[in-house]
This record gives C-alpha cells, sequence and structure tokens, in this order.
C-alpha cells in the first residue's frame, strides 16, 4: 500500500484494456492495475459492463479511500464507451477537455470522462481527423517535458498512428495512419501472411528486412503502396529474402510510407521531435527516423497517468501538481 | 452438345474456382463449364484432388471424344498446384510458355500446364513481379485484337491487378497492385469496414463516393496511403458522408491510388489501353481512368479461352485457329 495519502484515481480505457492509476498529490503513480477489459471485452453490454469494470479494478481503494475523484480518457468517451464526451475542436488543451468533459455515475464514485479531439478538413481534398486517448498522452508529455511547450512534433505509433502538432501546448494539428492495423490484417488476413513464419526472426535478418522495406518506401512515388506491398509476396517467392524476414521487411514498408507522409512538410530546426508510447514500438519508429535522416526524436514512455492527472487538475477535481519538472520517462 | 467436333479441353484452374472449356478447331468455345474448385477448395488434398475435380468436370467429354489434348493455366501451375510450372521470364510470349510447359497424367487425359511469368528487379530499390494465370489472359486479348501486338498497355484488374506492357506480340515488363486483396481485407477485418453497412448504396450515392476516394488519392504525395484510409473511418464518425458511400469511397482511394503509381510513366499517344476481366470491374476501372485523363481504353472479357488454345496451338497440340479477326469481346 502506497506511503503518501492518494488524491486521485485515474483510468486510462481503451479499446482493448483498462489501466487504472492511484495518485498522489504530486502527480506520482503510488498504484496501479493493468489488465482490466478495454470497452470490446466488458463483462456484460452497457452501462452495468462498465460499473462491473470499473468496481472489479477500483473498488477496493475506493473502500479504503472513499470518495476519491475519478477521471478517464479513451475509447470509454466514444459512442460505444460508457457515456459520449464529442470530440473538442483544435486548437485543443486540458482546458477544452475539462469543458468538454461528461460525468457517469458509478458505485461509490463519479467519473469525469474526457472528450476526444477532432482536427476540422484543410484544403479542397481535406477531411476531418480525430484522436481519443491520444490528446491525454499529449497532456501527459506537456506535463513531463516542458521542452515540448513551445512548438514541437509528436508521433505516437500504434494501430492508428497520430503525428501530431503542437504550438505553445495546445494541440494545432493532427493526422492519423492506419500503419499498426494495416500490418496486422495484411499479416493475419491476407495472402502475405502464408509465407510468413509466426516465429520472430533473428536481429539481424529482422534488421535487415525492415531497412530494406524502408528504403523501397521511400524510392517509390504517389500510389506506389498498393504495388509495392506485393514485394512482401514475390521477394518470398523467387527466395530474394529469407520468409522469416519477410513480416519485418512489410513493417518497414508501412512505417516508411507513414515517415514519407508525416515527415512531407519537414520539421523546422529548433522544433523537436518526441516519440511517445511502448519503448520497443518507439524504438522501431527511431531506427526509421534515422534511417530517412529526420532530427533525433526525444523518447517518451507512458505519459497517460500524468497527462489524466493534468485533466483532473484543469477540471477543479485536484490541485495542480508540483511545478513540472523534467522527469525521466 | 455441340455441333463441330471438339480438338480442345481447356482449363483455366484458379485459386478460387476452375473454368472448364470445351474447344473447337477455330478457337471457339463449344461448351463449357463453370464452378468447379480452385487449387484451394479441391475434394481432397494432392495429385487425386487435382485428378478426381479434373474428372468430374471433363470426363463426360473425353467418355465422349476420348484423347483430346487437354491444357491448364493458372494457380494449377503454382508451388501449390498440380505440378509446378517454374515461371519463365520477361520478355514472354507463347512460344516461351510452351517450352516451360509442364505435363501430368490424368484419368484418360495428359495435361499440359502454361508456367507463370516473372519480371526481374529493376532499379537499386527493384523488385521482381510475378503472374500466373494473366500470361494466358494476354495471350487471348493479343490473338483476339489485332491492336495490341505492336506496343500496348493492358490492365487486368482484380484481387492482384497487373499493369502490363506488351511490345510486339510479348510481355515485356508488367507490375502487381494488391488493390483487390487490400479492399477485400480492410473492409471484411479492419475498423473501416464495422461503419460500413452489407447494402449496396443507392447509385448516386456510390458514384459519389467512388469519386471522392480517387479525387483524395490524386491529391496526396508519397506514403499518403496509411493516412487517407483513415478518412474512410473520420468521414463517418463525423457524419460528413453517408455510411453507404464509404465503401465505395475506400474503393476509389484504393483504386485512384493504384492509377496513380499505373499512370505515373504515362501512356504515349498511340499505344492502346487495354482492360482485360470482368465486365463489371472493368467499368469500374474505365471510369476511374477518365477521371484521371487517360486515354479511353478497349474493354475485354473474358480472354482466357482463346490463351489457352493458343498455348496449345504454340505446344503443337492443336493446328492454330483460323487467322485472327477482330472479335468483340
Amino acid at each position: 500500500m502506497p506511503h503518501a495519502d492518494p488524491v486521485l484515481i485515474a483510468l486510462d480505457w481503451g479499446s482493448s484494456s483498462l489501466r487504472a492509476f492511484l495518485m498522489g498529490a504530486a502527480g506520482e503513480v503510488l498504484a496501479q492495475r493493468e489488465g482490466g477489459p478495454g470497452i470490446t471485452a466488458l463483462p456484460q453490454p452497457g452501462a452495468e459492463g462498465f460499473a462491473a469494470a470499473f468496481t472489479a479494478e477500483c473498488g477496493a481503494w475506493l473502500a479504503r479511500w472513499p470518495g476519491l475523484p475519478v477521471v478517464a480518457g479513451g475509447m470509454v468517451g466514444s459512442a460505444q464507451g460508457w457515456r459520449e464526451a464529442p470530440y473538442v475542436e483544435c486548437p485543443a488543451d486540458l482546458g477544452s477537455l475539462a469543458r468538454a468533459a461528461v460525468a457517469v455515475a458509478a458505485p461509490g464514485a463519479r467519473i469525469l470522462i474526457a472528450p476526444g479531439v477532432l482536427s476540422r478538413a484543410a484544403g479542397a481534398e481535406g477531411v476531418p481527423d480525430v484522436m481519443r486517448g491520444e490528446e491525454i498522452q499529449l497532456a501527459g508529455a506537456l506535463a513531463l517535458r516542458p521542452a515540448l511547450r513551445g512548438a514541437a512534433r509528436c508521433i505516437l505509433p500504434g494501430t492508428h498512428s497520430k503525428w501530431v502538432s503542437l504550438e505553445a501546448g495546445r494541440i494545432t494539428g493532427f493526422a492519423t495512419h492506419m500503419t499498426g492495423e494495416l500490418f496486422a490484417v495484411l499479416r493475419r488476413h491476407s495472402l502475405l501472411g502464408r509465407l510468413m513464419p509466426e516465429a520472430p526472426a533473428a536481429p539481424a535478418l529482422a534488421a535487415a528486412g525492415f531497412a530494406r522495406g524502408l528504403r523501397l518506401a521511400r524510392s517509390g512515388g504517389p500510389g506506389a503502396l498498393p504495388h509495392q506491398l506485393f514485394a512482401a509476396r514475390s521477394l518470398g517467392l523467387t527466395g530474394e529474402m529469407p520468409s522469416e524476414a519477410l513480416a519485418d521487411f512489410l513493417s518497414g514498408l508501412l512505417i516508411g510510407h507513414e515517415l514519407l507522409a508525416g515527415l512531407a512538410e519537414g520539421v523546422p530546426p529548433g522544433v523537436p521531435l518526441a516519440l511517445i508510447g511502448e519503448a520497443g514500438l518507439c524504438r522501431r519508429y527511431a531506427a526509421a527516423l534515422a534511417a530517412f535522416g529526420a532530427p533525433e526524436p526525444l523518447l517518451l514512455g507512458n505519459t497517460a497517468p500524468a497527462g489524466l492527472f493534468g485533466f483532473a487538475a484543469a477540471a477543479g477535481l485536484v490541485a495542480p501538481a508540483t511545478p513540472a519538472q523534467e522527469i525521466a520517462p
């Protein structure tokens, strides 16, 4: 049990998992629980399912510290979530998130749910873009890294990677790239996956496959991806690439396309670039950025707890954390 | 039963279907059977399965006309087929296909199987490309359309679309685009499909969605696809596009990328462009080509029987068909 008294329960509640954090007055994590059900895997449907999952994860904390405020971010606030918290528009910061938050009643608690963020279409063929959960990670990154509080570019790799522009602590624009989901569906459900063994490749083979995928991506012009993807089959069929390396080749090809588009505008000198997320995936992106000659990125881990604490403070549920210091992720 | 005496049984045997054609001396189809099992759906595995499927489709023809020669093209000649017929390299024509053909013994017949074609890597980041089955369709297109016998560009849309350069009746190079398979796996297995109703859209809505997908594809630079795909979600989530139109939007986006890459080199004036394949899909591609300002293509239907007849003639199994005339597909 924690030494300091907790002041907040913070929930990072996405499609596939629920992580709960018991937090102290300095914004520190006193205890955490991982592996609760995501919103697509609730024990029962509807509000009862959300309440049951919440109580299973946090009931003991609330029993010991009754009346703790609770905040939540992620897909729990989507149309398929506990209660929908409609998107706020760019530019967005913790203030606008807090003003548009919605609350639900749970056994022994009131839970304040953060909205997602919408980027309006720009240009004739522009389309809107949306995020839900990443805005909390971005707020955490801003809390932990003062270097990002001017102009900054953040990349949050994953199923739906986000490339985000920050200006003076606000989200001013972003683009989603379906890189992770493309990799998953192509590996599991397309003809490309049939040539790929389940076991991971030896490191040298994996690195060579990844690098070749990056190079092929970089060599292509507009529209090249549907053609280049077939290389993950033809290189295997012809024996030009060992089958063990094909999955890493596909990964490099897809991440390479994401980087081509994301870096198209360039990163102005002096504007820091940050990678936020799971360490292994961030290292993979850092290697790809280096191969593309991009500036070396800051590497941040899981910034969601710090972001949820900031959201609670912006909503007046806790006092702001001690003036931020540069904290290693 | 046919009036003329048959001289050949021709099999178009792919992954998902077996089509058998009973053909006369002029290269005409006297009778045909559709719906036999593709090589991934045989009644039993291995050579016995191939033989059983062949006998079920063609046994009655062979009983009435014993000793008819039999030819086959498509995935039946792949490593997962009845017997592997290794790829021949570009430039390839019916002569090189016939020289590299392999034979299998079936009940009451000897079956000559056509090889596929390999295009070697070109350039520093070039990768090899392969086709198997399309070379037969191309041979049929050349037999039916003398206009293609100089320089020509052929597009064979499908699961794995092929863009092929022909010179003097030979396949000199080609590129595969995984457009159809991308559409299928994204619709069936990705988050994008969840917003798409099963029922087809009303024609005007479908056309508008398709056109917007084409325009978005055309507006993008290198690497744009993983980002642009997310528009099929964000346009639906925000209500900017009716959900009924999203599948056609995705189709337009993917076909647009294929066209961007395929047309990148341009089609020289006077070089005919042809679409070969299923009529509905060819009309969709013709509409996309028009939107991209490409020359109007010739539209050819199923040219596989004519190609298989030409393959049999090149192998000396039948006399060449009467000097080719311009025959409507």
